[in-house]
Order: structure tokens, then C-alpha cells, then sequence
């Protein structure tokens, strides 16, 4: 026991503040010569467990050599400093972290098996616990790619994230939904369906994340209008005061698990279709929805590629929603084009802000689109009788109803701005004249990325050339935003070695 | 042109020594108010491209807050410092890394598609030159998992990653080599087939790895007795003197794409089938080799857990290497308890070493295998008759002219030393008598790795329970060996909880 104690005794590390920010990943700093590296025999890139006051976290171990840090200290990355909410001086518990309980389930799905319900909620426990690295994600989200999930296996995925996070329930009949599965650049319409919907006294709880493979996520494009950082009991103030809200997902830990594979499939830049799957249901299911509009983009160049795809799609999104009792109605729209002009954070923004004002300047196919999916969610809970959808989403709109529901949204999440717009601008000029052919939207969306959206807000792209349109030589095809110099240059680089962006035919 | 070299010069960071290491992955340093992050918009985890004096490595971004570093300064870690040979006080230049070429081949991958010999080859040169970070090596990792490499894809990784790195060839008619599958503790016939064939004329230009999922690898082991970091020059000199080597594959720079995805493949303690041919053919070849024995142990706890599993691994390996005029002979081993008595470094350099020298108490087991792969090794370069070649290999280990052999290599490679051992020691003893019905080699080689092997060297695991052996209640069925404490511990408390690492029947 004095052993056991002991050993306690010397795996104590006091914090020193480096300020080191990895983004994400727990990282602990020790000195190599450390009593704990000594005793503990731990070596750089162990797996360790650090307590403080209660609370845990796995990390991983970074060595020091030199005098950064002394014998006694240890510093921890950013993430994992607040996640223990540490302060400078404090005392931290350095051992071993327990090997992965899910660890064999995990090289199961690697090497194509199937995994029970229990093997799959003891991997999503896990990783909600933060007991997986980045390179163990990166292997689960991999093993998942494609359609290496059953239906079965995608059922008791959406399961078990819901279960590891927070459950919000109302008092209605009905709880609307919409959501959009990416891939089609500005396609911005949540931040107009739901106060459409919310004004016609349907409650909303939407949830949005932020860009995954996108250069932006609702959530990214609402933080520059209002605040969206809502934990779960001021998510709750606002949809009971206004009937809808438009959150990050993250904030309010509905299926945190999925926030932590986001996480890494935004550098990855690809996920599965079964944990786009969980990941989308999960969310509205923890949000306490009860019927929800899919929105699904099909285009050679969007996410679906294909009416094809697009049916598989939705036919695993049906089946998984109805093993948890929620309705849903599907949407192919069209995916061959961007939506509106903007791609970026603050540049969709604008465009939402047109439609939602009743610019005479506005994207009309945004409004369109948003019009089409809210028409859908009022006659899917029944607010409507089937067939007046449209029309009444069209008064809601017009009326100016939406948008007081949505100037009274942003004020009870925080208050209303209106974004700037960017310091650096490039015309992309056409090299002739012709019609517009076709759009590659899924390197316009990197063109905007590599700008700097969405962590630059106000960079992005600005697209002048609808499909079917007349282009002289020297007009402009796009605009590039960026706010620095070296970005644009970098998106610029990436446009010169791209003829094929936006593919121009004959005019007649 | 002026503004590019605006940007060149606002590019440039002066470096500081903060010491971090974080095993092999390039990270910079950067304070998050420094004018080229602000210029160039990069952000926590942006890969970034940087430059000293003609070399440039691709980098991950950390982002520091605070005074750690001046808005002039920049640190690396301690891979990508040594990679680029810096010190204190050079000017580095740092600008956006340009994407990945191969991103789209990868994510075929990732989707199941097969690949193209020119989108492995691609993808292999940006692994080689360090452009994937340790996700992106991950998710290839994980994506070719299984058999998810087809037998023609294998072909072309083994021949990518042979043309990525140095190559050897020799003056000589016929080349020997050999390999063994992993997965069995213990297994360390290289450090006694080597010597035997050397001392028979015949050239074994043996590289080994380091453990990749194991508690140790040829080179861990070799390494607790001689230098095993020989560069191709030195390799090729002690080869010419001695007709064979024991040497860290890694050193000499074959196939350093392997050695990059070998990285990776430890932490997540799997690796694919595809993957593991091209590993071990591609050091072959790149070695100059024209002849290899495989060793394929089989067991249910082995890593091949059955005969048919074996045939299929063998059957790959003999048709890719047949692609490369390689020619091979495959062994079936027995792969159901461990090889001698050493799990670990300097433990199983005991027991290769008392093979050598001949004493009374050294592991049969260990000697036989080593001797009928020495034979078969010997009968497939045609330097001894058919049928021959085990009273050959026999006299040669007998006469000491294989120990002889050893001690000239190992000088050589730089001198010979003896391992010592290992300073905390706990006897897991026998909760009752019994005879050994099975041993579970995987949860064994575990015990030795949470005692720290291959890290520290003397740590591992003493077995004395040889399946079949008798029992007595309180005897010892294996001893942990330790260099510290906290590891004693934790490869004791992963005992407590698996029972079943060495499974005792009936007595009679």
C-alpha cells in the first residue's frame, strides 16, 4: 500500500503555462529528465492520463529537452488546458493511461468485420471520452468510408452517439428539422427555412455545424450575424421564447462524439456515409426533433454525384430515422451550380440577409430553394394542409415576418451585427467569350477554402457566372476574398494551375 | 514581381531551440501575432511549407499564445529540426504548402477503389518526402487494411517504394536473405541464420525493422549487443568483409516510404497484408537480395491464426516477389507459444546469444527453428546439395564458426557488447497445478510492452510455462522484467485482469 502511495506521490507535476495550441488534441509537455518520465518510464508519444481536481483527460506526451521546463513542471496544450480548466501553479496527476477498452473492436472494423451494438457504444464511449487520438480517429473514420457500415451497424452508431451527449425534449406535437447534406457551395438556406418556419409557430431547434470539408458551415455563416455558441440551457430560453434557434451543434454536446470526428475529418477532408449518417440524425434526434426535410444536392460535382447515389443516400437516412420513430421527407435539388453568390462565411451571409430583406438584388435560387424546403417541413408537421406549403411560405417571407422571427432569433442569442467584407480582392477573368457549360464546385469551394474561409470569415468567393450564362472575354468568372495578402495569392496559385473551374462552350 | 518579394522577405523567421520533441512528426512553432501568420492567414494545424539552405519540409502548424516566442521567432520540433539540419538563430522562410498532388488518389483509396501503379507511385513520393501528416498516413494505412489491396497494387507499392530509396547490389551470383511474419515472441532466428550462412560463403545482407506491433524487432534486439545504425556505405563495407550484417533497415534509407508508414503503423498497432509484402520485399530488393526464406509461424494467437490464412499471405508474397525475379521459399512454422524464453530487447539477445556459444541450457527451440531456416536458406542458393543443408547449418553453429561469425559482424557494426538486465522483477505465479493447455501469445507480448520493451531495452517478460509443462501451484509461469517502477506496475495490473495469458488443463 506505502507502494501504491508512493507512487501516487511522485507522479506529481506542477503546470507551467507555454501557451501551445494544437488545435484540438490533448498534449502534455514533460521535461525528459522528469521524476514521472523516470519512474513511469514513459517515452514521447505515450498515452497518458492527467488528473486534476477531479477531472481527467487522455493525453499525449511531448518531451522536452532543455531547460523550457524544470524537473517538477509540466505543460499541457491549450484543448487540454481548459478541458481540465486548469490554472498556472496547480498540481497534475501524471500515469499510464489504461489501454483502449475498444481497441480490438476498432482493428475489427479495420479489417472489414461487423460490429455488434455493444462494440460500436464502446468505441463511441471512447471517443466521447476523449481516449482516442488523432491517428485512432483518423483509422475509425477510414474504416467507415465508403459503405463499410451496414444499416444495422450506421442504426447503432446513430444510437450511441446520442446516447454519450445531451437530450433536449419539448412540450409539441411536433418538432421540425431541415438539413442539407454539403457539397454544393452557398447552399445557405437553413439560416431563411427556419425563421420561415419559426414565424408560421413551428418549433425549430436547429443545430448546424461548422464546415466539415466546406469552405462553410451554417453555424460558420450564422457566428458572423449573431452568436452561436449556445450550451444547452440557453439553446432551451431561446426556442421557447422565439419557437426556433439556429445553434452550433458543438456547444450544446447533442452527440459529442460526432464533434470530435468532425474534428478530424475536416483536415482528412472525406467521411463515411454511415457517420454522415449518425452524425446528421443524431443531432436532430438529441435535439428532440420529430420530423425532418432532407435537403440532398445531386450534381457530377457536388457530394452526390448521381440521382443513384442520392437514392442510396436518402434510402439509408429513411431507414435510420424510422428505427428511431422520426419522419422524414427527402429533397433532390439541384447540384450542378452554387447557390447564390457568396461562398464563404460573411459573403453567404449577405446573400441570406437579401433574401431575408426582400432586396430587389437578391439571389433569387437561394430564395427559391429556401422557399421549396420550408413549404416542405410546414405541410410535413401538418401546420399547413398539403399543397399550400409554398404559399404560405412565400407570405411568411414576403410579409416580413421571417425576418423580424429572424432579427428576434439573433437578439435572444446575443444580439444582431452585420459582417464587413474583405481587405484583398482578385477579379478571375475570363480568357474568351462563351456560355457557361459547366462548374466544378467542388474546386470553387477550394478556391474559397484555400482564401482562408472559414476560419477567415470574410474570405471567400464571390461567383459571377451562372450556368447557361453569356461571358464576354475579361469579364469576370469570380472574385476572390481573402484577409491577408498571402492567401489570396495562395487561392490565386491554385486558380492558375485550374483551367477547368468554370468550363465555358460555344455561345449559340 | 516586387510584391513577390515582399512576400518572400515577410516570410522569413528567425529559429529558437524550445527542445520539443514529438517522435517524428514536423511541427512549427509559431506565435499566433507573428506577421507572417498574420500575413499569410495560417492557422493552428495549416501545413506549412518551410525552407533553410535548400531543404524545405512540409510542417504542421502549433500556435503559440503568450511570450514563449517573439513575433520574429520560430521553433520546430525536434524531427524537423534535425530533418533540416538547423541551428539556433538561421532564418527559416515559411509559406503555405502547396496541396497535396496525390489528396484525390488517397481519397480512392479510402472509397475502395484500386489504384493505378502511377497513383501508388504518387502517393508513395509524398509519403517519402514527408508531405503526409500522421492522419493522412492513418487513413492510407487503414484504407488498404485486410486484403483491401489487390495482388497488383501490391506489386506496384513494392516497386513505388523500392524507387523512392537507396539501392544495393552485390557482385555475386546468388544473395540470401530472410524473413520472418511477426507476430510470435521470441521468434529471433535472424541473429543465428545470419552468422550460419556468412560463415557457409554466402552473402546475407540482412536489414531488420524495429517492432512495429511487437516487444521487440530484429533490430531492438541486435541493438542491446552491437551498433545497428550502419548508413549504405558502412553496410556495404561490412558486408564486403563479412559476408552478412544485422542492420536497422531504417538507417540505410531502403524503402524510406516504409519506414515513414512503419511510424504510424506502431501507435495503431495493425498494419494491411498488402502493406506488410510491400514492407518486406521492397527492403529485400532495394538490399540487392535474389533469394529469401519466410518464416510464416502460425497459431491462433499468432499474428497468421491459421494454415489457410498463411497460404493466402504466402501466396501474395511469392507472387510479388516472383514480379521482381526474387525467388523464395516459404516455412510453415509452429506459431502456438513463444520461441526460447526471452520476450524483449536484451532477453531475447540472452537467449540468441547462449545459442551461439553453445552452452547446455540454451533454448532447443529457439536453435531448431534457427537451424532449419539456416538449412533451407543454404539449399536455396545452391551452396550446399539438396537435403544437406541442415547437417551443414548444424556443423557450423557446433564448430563455433557461427559464433565466430557474430563476434566479426557485430565488430564490424562497430564492437560487441552484453546486454545486463533489468533492474524490477515480479514472478506472475500458477493460481493452482496444472499441465499448459495454451498460451495467448498477443496478451503476452502486451505484458512485455506495457513493461516498456522495446523502449527499455532490459524490460520484457522471462516465459517458463512451455505448453504441455507441468505446473505446481505458486510457480512461476513468467517473470516481468522492468527498468522502472510504474512500468512493473502496469504490465502487473494487465495481468490481474486477463487470466487467460496462460490457460492451465487437467494434469493428466
Amino acid at each position: 500500500m506505502s507502494e501504491v502511495a508512493d507512487r501516487k506521490r511522485h507522479s506529481h507535476l506542477r503546470l507551467k503555462r507555454l501557451g501551445i495550441d494544437t488545435y484540438r488534441e490533448h498534449v502534455i509537455y514533460m521535461s525528459r529528465d522528469c521524476h514521472v518520465c523516470r519512474s513511469e518510464g514513459f517515452e514521447v508519444r505515450s498515452r497518458v492520463a492527467v488528473s486534476l481536481a477531479g477531472k481527467s483527460i487522455v493525453a499525449t506526451l511531448n518531451v522536452i529537452d532543455g531547460g523550457l521546463l524544470s524537473n517538477e513542471e509540466a505543460s499541457l496544450s491549450k484543448a487540454a488546458w481548459n478541458h481540465l480548466g486548469a490554472s498556472e501553479g496547480e498540481t497534475v496527476a501524471v500515469t499510464h493511461a489504461p489501454p483502449l477498452a475498444s481497441d480490438s473492436f476498432l482493428r475489427k472494423k479495420v479489417y472489414g468485420g461487423e460490429l455488434a451494438k455493444e462494440e460500436l457504444a464502446a468505441i463511441v464511449a471512447e471517443i466521447a471520452g476523449g481516449r482516442y487520438d488523432d491517428i485512432e480517429l483518423a483509422a475509425f473514420i477510414t474504416s467507415c468510408a465508403g459503405d463499410r457500415l451496414s444499416l444495422r451497424e450506421t442504426v447503432d452508431l446513430t444510437s450511441a452517439m446520442i446516447d454519450t451527449g445531451e437530450k433536449l425534449s419539448w412540450d409539441a406535437p411536433a418538432v421540425a428539422d431541415k438539413h442539407c447534406i454539403g457539397g454544393l457551395p452557398g447552399n445557405r438556406t437553413s439560416m431563411i427555412v427556419v425563421p420561415i418556419v419559426a414565424a408560421a409557430g413551428v418549433i425549430i431547434p436547429k443545430t448546424s455545424s461548422r464546415a466539415i470539408t466546406s469552405p462553410a458551415g451554417t453555424a460558420d455563416v450564422m457566428e458572423t450575424v449573431s452568436n452561436v455558441d449556445l450550451d444547452i440551457a440557453r439553446m432551451r430560453r431561446v426556442v421557447e421564447q422565439e419557437g426556433g434557434c439556429i445553434a452550433w451543434g458543438g456547444s450544446a454536446r447533442l452527440s459529442p462524439a460526432d464533434d470530435i470526428l468532425i474534428g478530424v475529418e475536416r483536415p482528412l477532408d472525406f467521411d463515411s456515409e454511415g457517420q454522415l449518417v449518425a452524425s446528421v440524425l443524431s443531432k436532430k434526434i438529441a435535439a428532440g426533433s420529430t420530423h425532418v426535410v432532407l435537403d440532398l444536392p445531386v450534381g457530377t460535382t457536388a457530394k452526390l454525384r448521381s440521382a443513384e447515389a442520392a437514392a442510396a443516400l436518402a434510402a439509408r437516412l429513411v431507414h435510420v430515422a424510422n428505427a428511431f420513430g422520426l419522419k422524414t421527407a427527402i429533397v433532390q435539388t439541384d447540384g450542378t451550380q452554387p447557390v447564390g453568390r457568396g461562398i464563404g462565411p460573411a459573403l453567404e451571409a449577405h446573400d441570406v440577409l437579401a433574401v431575408l430583406q426582400g432586396h430587389a438584388g437578391a439571389p433569387q435560387d437561394l430564395k427559391t430553394r429556401a422557399v421549396a424546403l420550408a413549404a416542405r417541413l410546414l405541410e410535413l408537421v401538418e401546420a399547413v394542409p398539403t399543397g399550400s406549403g409554398a404559399s404560405a411560405a412565400e407570405q411568411l417571407l414576403a410579409s416580413g415576418a421571417a425576418w423580424q422571427k429572424f432579427q428576434n432569433i439573433c437578439e435572444a442569442q446575443g444580439g444582431m451585427r452585420i459582417p464587413g467584407s474583405a481587405g484583398y480582392r482578385l477579379d478571375i477573368k475570363s480568357p474568351r467569350a462563351g456560355k457557361v457549360a459547366a462548374i466544378h464546385n467542388r474546386k470553387l469551394a477550394k478556391v474559397a477554402k484555400l482564401a482562408g474561409a472559414p476560419g477567415a470569415p470574410l474570405a471567400g468567393v464571390v461567383f459571377h457566372a451562372p450556368l447557361g450564362g453569356l461571358i464576354e472575354r475579361d469579364q469576370p468568372l469570380f472574385t476572390i476574398h481573402a484577409e491577408t495578402e498571402g492567401e489570396l495569392a495562395y487561392a490565386h496559385d491554385f486558380v492558375r494551375t485550374h483551367e477547368d473551374i468554370v468550363q465555358l462552350g460555344e455561345t449559340t
